[in-house]
């Protein structure tokens, strides 16, 4: 799978994983953070390869759905950019201390 | 119906509604915003009035459940509050222009 990937669906599973079952959450928790392969999962799950690999292919694209619906992802990473740029234009001001530590509160509710 | 209420549900219809059918939608739109009485809308659609309330507690009830989950609105009012102290801190520096602009950047995405 590409990188590329593997990195979204890590955040849409972040974004929205309070939205699955915990079956769901279980199975792409193993895959996607822990790195199990298909066979690992199926083998602790006792079920087929075949219905873990469903099961995930059904939860991506719920995710997916999710993300078209509520943008989650996508503002996340516009706010990030902002974030960013604020804390440069904060860089060396009177009140640089107390702004960088609002941002960074602000960063962390995301 | 409370201020209270009626203020918390436009927010959580304002966030969630992505997420609702388009009858509920139509319903919590008519009721919520352009103040509707139940009567009224089970008129329009040619239900009854039990129908139309019914369908409304169920459908607050889901926007809780997502809020719940989700948080959307509870961040929201947090990151509203810290937008308002950054401003006041930017408020006189040599970069307020810029800074307000970002910051009401950041306020429209949410």
């Amino acid at each position: 799978m590409s990188l590329e990937k593997t990195t979204r669906m890590n955040y849409l599973f972040d974004f929205y994983q309070s939205l699955l079952t915990s079956k769901q959450k279980s199975y792409m928790s193993l895959y996607y953070l822990d790195d199990f392969s298909l066979g690992e999962i199926a083998e602790e799950y006792d079920v087929s390869r075949q219905a873990v690999y469903d099961n995930i292919k059904r939860t991506e694209a719920m995710l997916e759905q999710y993300e078209e619906k509520l943008l989650l992802f996508k503002k996340f990473q516009e706010r990030k950019e902002m974030f960013t740029k604020l804390k440069e234009l904060a860089s060396g001001l009177q009140e640089e201390e107390k702004m960088t530590a609002l941002i960074e509160a602000l960063e962390k509710l995301d």
